[in-house]
């Protein structure tokens, strides 16, 4: 297939990789050309522009906020500029907000627009182990079914509403950093009480809580490796904050997500930006005392 | 083995139905002595008092809390009146305080207590499927193996301390709600924005979230059967209250912790006692006002 | 003084009212017109545009929102289309962000802005005893103080930063916020505990608490006194949200502003929008139970 | 008046010598009996018990804890075991399970209980300037005004249900820490932003702020005056504990009193037992990152 993928930060270089691995004839495009000599050095052919990226059947974008979306799509020779209407499928986490407008706006140039954001860090990335939720048209779905199968190991379709996709995968960041949160708090009563981090992890993950999430961060939890950052802090926060802008649009209380809001802050604040997301479990952990 | 059982109640009967089951000769003994009725009826004998339930090798009881624990000990005819200086096996979840009393309590009285707190709801119990945290004496340990295979899937030692047992039980507990509210939170706001509770669960449990307590909570909360209970709201604030007072003593904050109690409360106090714990659900639900 | 006042809802209405009573020559304008008429009735003039009205010295907006500040402002025919480079001073609360882009336009247009905040609800506008704290330029603090005496009991000056004032404003707001959420557990308590809201306030006003917020906002509690809203819950969540803005900008952990916010959603979704922000006592006792 | 005096703290001793200075005949106990020498030789008498100190009218405790009450109250020698049945009047903050109880012995023991908990601190008390919340039966308060009048500015009479004066202490001590947690909130907000605390202070306490309690802890969260302690943070988080136990016994959720006793933990773990309750302030700022 003719595709075009915009965006190669770790995520997006490590996904377009993939698409170029299985065969398909990728245009890469980032706004700081350097990062895309690698992929072209495997294949790929470096657009001159968004436009020119989305000059095939589809164009990926995988992007670090909403702000890079609608720069590329809404910009001079951005997307929407591209004479043959592609479908459009935005990998990252973009805001409800922008996925309507990014459906209506495609709807209106007669291309059309998919949500498929993934779940994973850059190693199931690299490993096309990715899980990608999807939503848009039916016929564009169908279309992008062989895309998703070359990035990840599995594919949800969620109909034909793309923002549907996006509270699906906000949600999930979401839960994702609750449980981070909630393991935090309990890892640090347990080792205040003489039990180790890792002691407790082995049975809880042993018991009810045997999934990928758990082991995944309770490992991290243990090691304390929150650098260099898999999900660096302040997009944890930009994320949890597209989650807050659509709770407050849908007028639902949320106190577990403020309380990770405020958590991220502190983290941030003490910290720096370059830490993961996940060391919110060192600012639980101060706030705790001294380690005895 | 010689061994006795105190408190029937939905747990305990189930339990002291498979110890039965299993071959051994259970003296069973309970407060309100009609409970007992068919566990006797399987081949239980029924004990006089809870010193004669403790006349075998091994005494387990399984209470609704510390002061039901600290009575059948401490009190006339308890346990430590026994002559025979029996293993005490604790299955149900106290204070942190009470795993210290009663283990400094049976070494004096040169008897032993292991802490042995299990996970799982009734059905998992009646189906021999818990799962067993224990930790105490080893020999103790090693003596108790069979009647814990005989009524879990898995046990997982936790070394010589029996408060060791108790705090990963309270963790776990912890943990446990607080997937229960996270995952409300999530709920409610897909529903508002028109993603169905069960389509956002089917993603969930089939991506990061594959773990027995998404499936099992997850489901009751797509259902919402919150009655009967498989844990009543107010006994899932004694055990919020006993994290909290382990929390306090080792001066740890636990935010989430802390919401959750206010959430139990809130429950308790809108929708009654009969309520099951996974009932903050529905106070999620409605602090985001009336179903659309 | 020649003046102009853009914006006449309940609070901006109140306070053009006394301009124009201690004898300036006010000429007002308001999106919907009609709501001028009682103004025009006492003296004012009708302006043709937001740049009409800014013609005269000294341009004063009362606004409910960024966006309509905005409007007024940089919109054709708006504020800083008007010629003669007044000085323009926002009553209203405005978000951080908005009074260094008006501090900016204006410099740059060779005008000056001040940012002049009011405390105080419509009553206390009515009767010219709001609180104004005002920063800017010295010069134009100095040509405007004629003005604050006419609609405010006492100005503090804050030096020449405008959005200085904006964050004391907003500070100010939440701590207001804070107080109703915190006298509404605390009332909520007492009264479960048999001691009537109207005692403990008697005696808390009486004691440590007695300045005019615990006063009026008591009393609205005591009465539960919450329609007509002197200041709607939505509007109160807007402010709210503009102080979290200006935290995360700052990266500043805010935890009772979280719960805040959390409060005046659920309470816009149980009770609608036309509630006081004060009916956020209504969702404190609602989670604790019906009335018994 | 023939009176007695158990409990020569900080705040004991400056209440008891204000007694012995109006001219009351006052027998004074504490544990550790030195404490009672600048006392005596003002011209009090060393009692040799609690049930000694209670020989008079009426015997008055200023006491730690519930625990320290209780022990003086049913303790070998203590206060129940004086023959004269004297009114024992409480001033310290204890349970409202506690006074309960000690309504019911003292009225079993035909003697009467007041409960009488002040508000101020040491300065306050060593001033007589205390403000005083008095309920117990109408005989024994009438009794008792010329000793409250003896230490305080003040005395709020409240019924004759002593749990009812318990309610509203215990409710007052959580309205002035959450004064400090939002204060502190707003002080480190308005600090980032370049507003000194002092500027926003003034403000606040020259409009609607203008209470004694934003006063006096407005000054210390701008000087940090947090050692020595006024009032201890494990003290506080005592009341705290104190407030909670009487929330979740009427199923209350109270989410700000949660907040601080997350916040008192902290600050106990990370500042030591030492500091003020005021401390909470440094806990806040440091969640903010290093000061600029």
């Amino acid at each position: 297939m003719h595709i075009g993928f915009i965006g190669l930060g770790q995520m997006g270089s490590a996904i377009a990789a993939n698409l170029v691995k299985t065969g398909h004839d990728v245009k890469v495009w980032n706004r700081s050309p350097e990062k895309a000599a690698p992929l072209v050095a495997a294949g790929a052919t470096l657009a001159a522009s968004p436009a020119d990226a989305a000059s095939g059947e589809v164009v990926l974008t995988m992007l670090a906020d909403d702000m890079a979306v609608e720069a590329v799509t809404f910009g001079e020779d951005g997307i929407l500029a591209a004479p043959n209407k592609p479908i459009h499928v935005s990998l990252s986490t973009i805001s409800f907000a922008l996925a309507e407008k990014l459906t209506a706006a495609h709807a209106e140039a007669s291309g059309s627009f998919v949500a498929a954001p993934v779940f994973g860090r850059p190693a199931a990335a690299a490993a096309a182990k990715l899980f990608v939720v999807a939503a848009g048209p039916a016929q564009a779905l169908a279309a992008c079914t062989p895309l998703f199968e070359a990035i990840g190991q599995k594919t949800f379709p969620l109909g034909h509403t793309p923002s549907a996709a996006t509270i699906v995968k906000l949600s999930g960041n979401f839960l994702i950093l609750s449980v981070i949160e909630s393991l935090a708090e309990a890892m640090t009563l347990a080792e205040k009480h003489g039990v180790e981090k890792a002691a407790l992890l082995e049975i809880l993950t042993g018991t009810l809580f045997g999934a990928p999430i758990y082991q995944v961060y309770g490992k991290i939890l243990v090691d304390q490796s929150f650098r260099p950052a898999g999900f660096a802090a302040p997009l944890g926060l930009k994320d949890m904050n597209l989650v807050a802008a659509a709770a407050t649009d849908a007028r639902v209380p949320m106190p577990v997500l403020s309380l990770l809001r405020d958590r991220l802050l502190a983290t941030i604040a003490r910290e720096g930006d370059d830490i993961d997301w996940s060391g919110i479990a060192r600012t639980v952990a101060d706030n705790a005392g001294p380690a005895s």
